[in-house]
């Protein structure tokens, strides 16, 4: 089958010929892809950011943000059936470990994450994957737009989730970042908080589109330090959600939250520093994000399905996977990019 | 009556003869202070440190950790009577704010903070506050020792009970420092969490204490992160109190804290660094702390009748507030300094 | 001035002519009042319902729910002027018990309820209360209208908001009562939660009324145990929240939460029964609700503000208080009564 | 083997013969049956309450609380080995649903419960579950004590850790019965509350028990709610658990409790019954418990190798079931009766 791999860190990645998966574990499936989404963790991994954390052995095939249909599956999976479309969780985890019973299953110690760990991901025609991960899409729903939920989505709902209780009626909510992450975490903010919302971003055409998708302000990022100012009559917003997480942002993001305020760090990429007596004097919590849980995924199908969320997605062909990775680094994708193999 | 201010920055404080206070308003009262805890933040406005924050008008007479006796009291306060043995709140907020109806009256945004932004505090015969933060302590139980309660001993709780619901049994909890927040921290550890608990310190004698106070571990700073890796199998431990905030302790309590896990700084002077990666790859927290609230502060005082917090304290007259101050500078002091006026 | 006052149980109201109230504490206001709600609790005060609860001394000017103009202050009061229009929380509290500094003003024990407790309350031109219950409404809103925020709704938000953590996507919520509490509470839950809703009266009428705030579903009560049954696949919802609270609703109401799920009770006069096997086999919860907090009604006149929770009134001058608590009675008031001093 | 099963209801279990139950599925593990834990849930099904609810085809054996040593095992599972000491979860959960997902794996509606629901349990020499409910104990920890833990401490630990957050410094607590649940209830409410604990037993040796495992308060049942009124000048306790839940405890734990406060439910057999208007004057909270979760169970069993947590038991070889249930029906049991096969 065709399959974009990675061989060489700060190269292209090629796009090879590879034998196809096999079931070879009782709860193992086989996914025929629909749609693979480009994140910006893919440009992390060509630029060799996450070689230290997992030492992975070179080439595999990347992407962890995967839709597509049921093709075969192993002896012990009973609720699922050859053609049911679904949406995977990007991590595997091991069902036994406190975190996975806790409600954390993304810090489950005995896991794998295909397209990120060295496991093969799903810039494929195939992918194999744990029957665990697949949540079924009803008949009918646009499959293929889902991609981006798989991980880009679902880091932004957890994002907010995790700040939600803080987020009553009167509160503001900052998004800095209105990229694949950021729009829909605007959305999400709109669907399951009070707050209002104020998009940052450097880029004209975003904030446009973070006004479309519901924002109540939108404010260009050189200016937002003193527009939030003049917003909030200088005591900041509760939150601060940096879909970004690097060049001004964690620095700029401390002057925007108020005492007692959150900053919750997404994006990332630079360094974050303060003074202990900052931590002490406004008493305020940084907290940081990775991905959200297989319920929270179930949860934002559900918003997608209710039509609360939607995703702006660009695509290309699985063959075009560097030129997508290009343009996201030029900035140039507004919303998504998918691949289609 | 006899008071100690501040008149100069980085100089000695000034013992003077200054008038007594006098009721103002209908919720005013007088208290004749018998303990005055000697606190690392007096040090701290010495030096200047929260100059900037407060901008307060010198002389001041300093001292925001009370205990003492109802002397006098407004026309409206009819829930106190002369006589009375009571601890202070050191926080006068407004009662009307969102805060102070919230449960967060530490974050009204109009309160005053006698011995720190200028109002006169308790290093004095007499102090004048308001009768809403005066909290009744039964006859019978020892007053003075009580001073430290209200504040170090406060702050350490309201910091302890803010990430008590992360520590279930199994869990782990680091304590760094051991001085006159710490010793109180790890014993309210101890009574309202199910952790054990790890002091970590520079001074062999106050590891000592801390294991009297209960501490699980006691290890040596200089040595901590070596042995927490040890004893936690490399995984680090779920939770880190940092009393210091400055020197190495920032940058090796996130050595310390496990994936997941949370940091909560307390101790302040030095800087908070990391890469908005680590937050991401790790998901962890960092949260800040004021000093607790009133109502925690009645939580405190009943452990402390119970029997299950006990206050370690060194006094001095009034008019060694200096040498009292020195002795805290060069870590002389063992828990707590008071001074009895 | 006219007043409307409650002369003995079980008949009509007095419209009489009494003085004016007077300030006589340093936090007290006299407000003229715009608009006084038409409460159930009315009924059941006049039915005697309350009587031995508070077993006031009658005749008293009843009326709870009220919004007006400020007229007069005390000394103490230096945040309102007069002129300002507010809405007054309806219970004026301590301000220094627990409860009062722990965010649950509503079990102050050392409130008056003035139109419930026998102190004098909103039916009548002027009312005097505490300044700290007075919440200050922007010009250019709509104030008659928010009359009924004051406790019907700010009840309604205090029900939902409690149960709000349980309501993420994909949960359903059973609202029973499309009533002046009800009409509010379907906004609520659609502003601040994300389940979906299901609206049950005995009315058709106001089934409508709810299916046009936001209902998802709308069901007459008579089928709604087995309609409900239908849309979850014999599961239950995860929720119910009963505006009735007698005949066969609380009955009902088990029959409709899943295993897990919360049976939310807030209308009353009649009797819950169930086994406590139920309770351990399907771990199910029964919560109470009294009326919200202060804070609550910021954050519903927020919402209010914002247009996402109207009011559906009925005006009627003063002076025709028994008819209008005659039409509450016989159910024929769609979403509130207002009386118009 | 030797097992004990149910051939009829109300009448004494059988002592049969029958073959050893075999490894049929990947995660299957066949345990040495050391102890098993004789619970008022046995005496519930012989007497048929749970016959509707499950409809289980007889004989079956019983028994849910179950300690043992690992004897074989599945393909699939290599986090055990034979030999290990083990303390088995009673439910045996499906690990892909929402609520095994989420830490509610109690109410994981795919799930099966040996000697409950009619699948075989653990009155026997062997027994078949789910690895993913064994928990290893490390060697050198007593295991035959341990076996109450698996249900009536889990499902003590489940009721105290559900209410543990209400339960702050000087806050009440009552615990009713002190039985096999009890009596390690009120040791888990010392070892993670801070409330003083109220024991209530119809039985004065039960009750110098109750002291003897740390409750501060023994009260006979006959005279508690006047004992409590006095001991909290008639405002109530913060919570009860209750852990007989029939004849006079639900009506009474009403009068026990303070506003605002909560009626946990552990115990079955009776009814709750009381008015609406209740639940909204007084705000309370009514919570049903079934047992806790795979989670819980290993923090109850830290508490144990800790020592924070004891165990009060009477052994009796296997053949002597039917004698085991007799004493406890006729409240004979100090603490816990076991069975040794």
């Amino acid at each position: 089958m065709r399959a974009v791999r990675i061989h060489e860190y700060n190269k292209p990645l090629g796009v090879d010929d590879v034998p196809e998966p096999k079931i070879t574990s009782p709860f193992d499936i086989i996914i025929k892809i629909k749609g693979a989404g480009v994140c910006r963790t893919d440009l992390h991994i060509q630029e060799g950011i996450w070689k230290d954390i997992f030492n992975p052995k070179l080439p595999f095939i990347i992407g962890h943000e995967n839709v597509g249909i049921v093709e075969d599956m192993g002896s012990s999976v009973d609720w699922l059936q050859r053609g049911d479309q679904v949406i995977l969780h990007p991590y595997v985890t091991c069902r036994r470990c406190r975190a996975c019973r806790a409600g954390n299953d993304m810090h489950c110690p005995n896991g794998k994450f295909p397209g990120l760990d060295g496991t093969d991901g799903g810039y494929a025609e195939y992918l194999k994957t744990s029957a665990f991960s697949a949540i079924k899409v009803p008949k009918g729903v646009d499959l293929i737009s889902m991609a981006p939920l798989a991980d880009a989505g679902l880091t932004a709902y957890h994002a907010v989730k995790k700040v939600s209780k803080e987020l009553y009626p009167s509160t503001l909510l900052a998004i800095i970042g209105v990229g694949g992450l950021g729009h829909i975490g605007i959305q999400v903010a709109k669907a399951i908080t009070s707050a209002r919302i104020i998009a940052i971003d450097i880029d004209e055409g975003k904030l446009r589109m973070a006004k479309e998708f519901g924002a109540d302000y939108t404010v260009l990022a050189k200016d937002a330090v003193d527009e939030i100012g003049k917003i909030t009559d200088n005591t900041g917003v509760d939150v601060v959600i940096d879909f970004v997480g690097e060049h001004n942002t964690p620095r700029d993001s401390l002057h925007m939250i108020r005492k007692g305020g959150t900053y919750s760090i997404v994006g990332y990429g630079g360094e974050f520093r303060d003074h202990t007596v900052d931590f002490i004097s406004r008493e305020i919590s940084v907290v940081g994000n990775l991905v959200g849980t297989y319920n929270e995924l179930t949860e934002l199908v559900e918003l997608y399905t209710q039509g609360k969320v939607r995703v702006k997605v660009k695509t290309f062909p699985l063959n075009e996977a560097n030129q997508a990775l290009e343009e996201l680094k030029s900035g140039k994708i507004l919303g998504r990019a998918i691949l289609l193999p």
